[in-house]
Formats: C-alpha cells, sequence, structure tokens
C-alpha cells in the first residue's frame, strides 16, 4: 500500500499538472491562481486510498479524485464570495483579486471541468459516480445554505449545527472514499461503509477546525487565531459555550481583539466547553474507526492512520 | 408531429411541475419564483421536437429537455447578477429579490439539478449526453466572460461578437437539438447538422433580439426599448454604427433618455447599420436553413416553421 505522503504527494501532482484552456485569460487566469495556492488534498487523497486498498484498477481512481478536489475548490472560491472573505491560505480569494462577477463565473466553469473529470471515467461506472456526485453537490449547497442562515439566527442548536457541517463539509469526504470503492467494483455495504466513515471523519474534521480556530497556534494553522470569535460565527465551540452559560456578550463587546480572543479562549475552556467539543469530536472519530469493521482487516490500517491524523493535526 | 404550440405547452408543464425541495427555504424559493416568471422554453422545446421528429423513445427527451432548460435559467441566475440587471421579465431578478449571496448558491444548486435531469436519462446516451452537455456548458461560461470583457474595450469587432453570442446563446440550442437526436440514435453526419441548425438559428435568434430592444415595440418585447444603447452595451448594432461612422459620443452624451434611445434610432438607420444587422441576422437564418439539407425532407418542416418564429418575431 502507497504511504499516506506518497499519496498527497501523486495528487498534488495531478492537481499541478492539470491543464486549464488559456482564453478567455480573465476567466482561466483565476483558477491556475487559485490551485496554486495549495491546499490539503484531504478529498483526492481519500479517493486515490480506498481505490488502491481495493485494487482498483486503471485510470478511474485519479479522474474521479481530479473530480471531488475540483468541485471541493469551485465550492470554495463560491463560498469564500459569500463568506466575503478576503484571504485564504495566506493569499487573496480569487473574488478580492480580481472581482466578485469573475469569481461568480470562473467559479461556474470549474464546477463543470468537475464533471468532465468524472465523465472520463469507465462508462460502467458513471451512472452510480454521476448520482453520488449530484447528490452530494445539493447536500454541499444546502449546507452552506444553513451556514448563511445561521448567520441571522439567535441561537444554533448543536444537532443543526452538526447536519450543517455534515452537509457542507463531511458528505463530500463520504463522496470521495466511496468513489474509490465504486471504481473498485465493491458491494454495496462496503460503499455504505466507506461512505459512513468518510462522513463520521469529515464531522470530527470539521470540529477539529473549529478547536484549531481558537485553540491553535497561529504559526501552524497560518491563518489568525480566532476568527471565528472576531466575526460571531456559530460555531460548536460558541454554541455549547453560550448553553453553558458563557456570557457571550461579554465577549463581543471587548472592543481589543487580543483580548477578546483571550477572553473567549478562557471562558469557553472555564465553562467547559472546549472539553465537550473535544469529546464530541473524539465521538465521531470513534464511530468512524466503527464504520470500519465492515472492512477486510488488511485494509483498515491505512484508514486508521488518516482518521488519526486528521483529528491529531495541529494544521 | 406534434404542433410547436403543443409543445411549448407541454414543456411548461413539465417545468411547472418540476418539484425542488422544500428546504432551505432560502436556497429552493428563489427557484421556485424564477422558474414561475416563465419563459420562452426555446431550448427545451428544441430537444422535444428533435426527438419526436426522428422518434425517440421513452422518457429521454423529457429528462434531456428540462436539463437543459434547468441549465439555461441557472445561466440566467448568475447572468443576472454579473450584469446587476434588477430585472427580468418584469419582476425582481434573484439577487434583488434575496441578495447577491443567495443569487449565487441557489444557481449553482440549480446547475446540479440539470446534471439531475440528465443523469436520469438511458444509461446508453449518459456519456455521450454528458460530454456534450460538459462542452457546452464551459463554452456558455466562455461567452459570458467575452462578454463581460467587452465592456472593458474601446473596440469590439464583428467576428468577436459573433463568436461571444456564439458561445454565451447559440452553442446551447445546437446542445438541445443534438440531445434530441442523440436519445433517437440518429447517426454523427445528422447530429452535426442538428447541432449547426441550433447553433445557426442562436445566432440570428440573439441578433433578433439585439434589433428588438432598439427597434421593438416596448408592449411586445415587454421591457422599455433601447436598454442596450443606455447601458452603452456592444451588441451587433452598435459595432457596426461605429465602424459606419455614426456618432458614438453624440449619442451616449444625450441626457435625456428618450431622446438618446431616439438619436440612436436615427442614426443606426440612417448609416446603415439597422439594414446590416437585418442581413446579418437573415444570413445565419439561411445558413440554418441549408443544415437542414442533411435531413429528410419530411423532418425538415418544423424546423423551417422554428427558425421562421424565431426571426419574425415581435417579442
Amino acid at each position: 500500500m502507497t504511504s499516506l505522503s506518497h499519496l498527497i504527494r501523486e495528487v498534488e501532482a495531478d492537481i499541478l499538472s492539470y491543464q486549464f484552456p488559456q482564453e478567455p485569460r480573465n476567466l482561466y487566469d483565476p483558477l491556475r491562481y487559485f490551485f496554486g495556492l495549495g491546499g490539503k488534498r484531504l478529498r483526492p487523497v481519500l479517493t486515490l486510498m480506498t481505490a488502491e486498498s481495493f485494487a482498483a484498477k486503471g485510470e478511474n481512481a485519479r479522474y474521479a479524485a481530479i473530480a471531488v478536489e475540483l468541485f471541493h475548490n469551485f465550492s470554495l472560491i463560491h463560498d469564500d464570495i459569500m463568506d466575503e472573505a478576503p484571504y485564504r491560505r495566506g493569499k487573496e480569494t480569487v473574488h478580492t483579486k480580481w472581482n466578485q462577477h469573475i469569481g461568480i463565473l470562473s467559479g461556474d466553469v470549474l464546477f463543470v471541468k468537475a464533471y468532465e473529470s468524472l465523465a472520463k471515467c469507465d462508462h460502467k461506472y458513471l451512472p452510480t459516480l454521476l448520482n453520488l456526485f449530484n447528490k452530494t453537490a445539493t447536500e454541499v449547497c444546502e449546507g452552506q445554505q444553513m451556514d448563511m442562515d445561521f448567520e441571522n439566527s439567535v441561537d444554533v442548536y448543536e444537532e443543526e449545527y452538526i447536519e450543517m457541517i455534515r452537509l457542507k463539509t463531511s458528505v463530500l469526504l463520504g463522496c470521495a472514499m466511496q468513489f474509490g470503492g465504486i471504481i473498485a467494483d465493491v458491494n454495496q455495504k462496503t460503499q455504505d461503509a466507506l461512505y459512513n466513515f468518510g462522513q463520521y471523519i469529515g464531522i470530527a474534521f470539521q470540529i477539529k477546525d473549529d478547536l484549531l480556530d481558537l485553540f491553535g497556534e497561529e504559526a501552524k494553522v497560518g491563518k489568525q487565531i480566532g476568527g471565528d470569535v472576531l466575526s460571531d460565527k456559530k460555531t460548536l465551540l460558541s454554541i455549547k459555550a453560550k448553553e453553558l452559560g458563557c456570557d457571550m456578550f461579554e465577549i463581543s463587546n471587548t472592543t481589543d481583539i487580543k483580548l477578546r480572543v483571550e477572553l473567549a479562549q478562557q471562558q469557553f475552556e472555564k465553562v467547559g466547553a472546549k472539553k465537550y467539543v473535544e469529546a464530541a469530536m473524539n465521538d465521531y472519530y470513534k464511530r468512524a474507526i466503527q464504520t470500519l469493521e465492515a472492512l477486510p482487516r488488511s485494509q483498515k490500517e491505512i484508514y486508521e492512520e488518516f482518521a488519526e491524523f486528521l483529528v491529531k493535526r495541529s494544521y
């Protein structure tokens, strides 16, 4: 079995050698730029890893993996507009460097490119891949809408938040893994296990992201710590902190940015929100590991390694 | 053969019975609203018409037709944002009635719904349909980018303009017709003829739109006459008028809106731009009719009727 770091390099090479058309420049330059910003490439790695562990043949895994990564990047470009985010990975977002209209349109064409890559897979897999991809893409949009709706909600419940991150983030990890299974001709039961594993680690992954946003180290995370608190974003941390009696107004009303972040760190820890959220993350991590029961023993290891990496990472 | 008006009613019924999910409301309400605004439904009618004239079987034509219409509406919702258009068909555009972010996201999910409808077609047609759809969707984005780029160009040449409307508008008409041919199992030569017919009448159709924008009757066209002139939009009319020596500055600098439109009407007619553009439209109309040579005589009539309707319409 190829190592995780080798698979990441393989995906990165595929992404970097991916050729967008030259013209119109204002449509494709932003995409070349965006892919140059890098990224963890987790999703395509999941597809390759799964395909390889079940001995899939041919180039299908690469096409499906690239489709997932292109789709993910499309959703990031559009989300950045909707979240009005000026930076991603320390560089200007597409709509900041160019403009909103170019962000919309280059995102749109990138979405098409995702389907184009998927369409390169063997025809016998195409209907199944396409149906799963469509279902997933729909859910990702629904999750993003829920996230936007939360901005205007006074209270968001834990279950709603989990459902939002399941849709916005996790289903694509599930899809990425099931893609690997589909093109390796595994049975439905195994496909379901792969999907569920992806989904559970996806939720754990997002909760980890929320934790890193407030409790991570700036140098490692690669962005300003406390962004969520500073923009009053609802995350499992803030939802739970409020529920546990933390004075959210005191935090919001602290004008000094550094103090506000520190106060949130102290308060969220004091009321037990941090501990609760860490436990929730571990719970989803464990559920992910449990779904591996359905798989042959030999395949489990690399998935376990991956899951552990996701919840223990410091970036 | 079913009549054109009957096909239009059939498509309209399919569109109106199309069910979007209920939740999230802010994602799907805009789509219910937008489809309620109506439209000419030309593109899906082309698919149904072609499929029927070549005796395609089953429900494939309806799924493919709906896919084309869903895609078209997705592109309109996003174009309206990029063109900053407050109204469409006399009603508020999605981003005006809701907001830009909702316009982006509901457009995105509509794009997925287009692929979802296409995926319902018989699996044996799916790879071919999907490849054509991806190619077409890419070109539509490229055409929209060219159109946006034109806003910042001092001079646009006739050939560039025709290429822009070919990509932005016509390829989708070609695709709609070829879809009908594919699911009717026609040979490649006939598919090409259908595609080219769609493409040529698409160009004629767009030129007719430009003509109606300045020389149509407000009550029939259903929008303010002279919109293109008032927003200094480059169209074949303005490109040709400028080339033929029309004083574009005099028109742009006329502050009174009514006078500006009247001046453009007079000047464009006087320098011969109107005549030239009408001739160009008729030329593409004729090219479309010529591609029908490749088809059996019995099938030609309804296509001819359709082409004539497009160039002679007053709305």
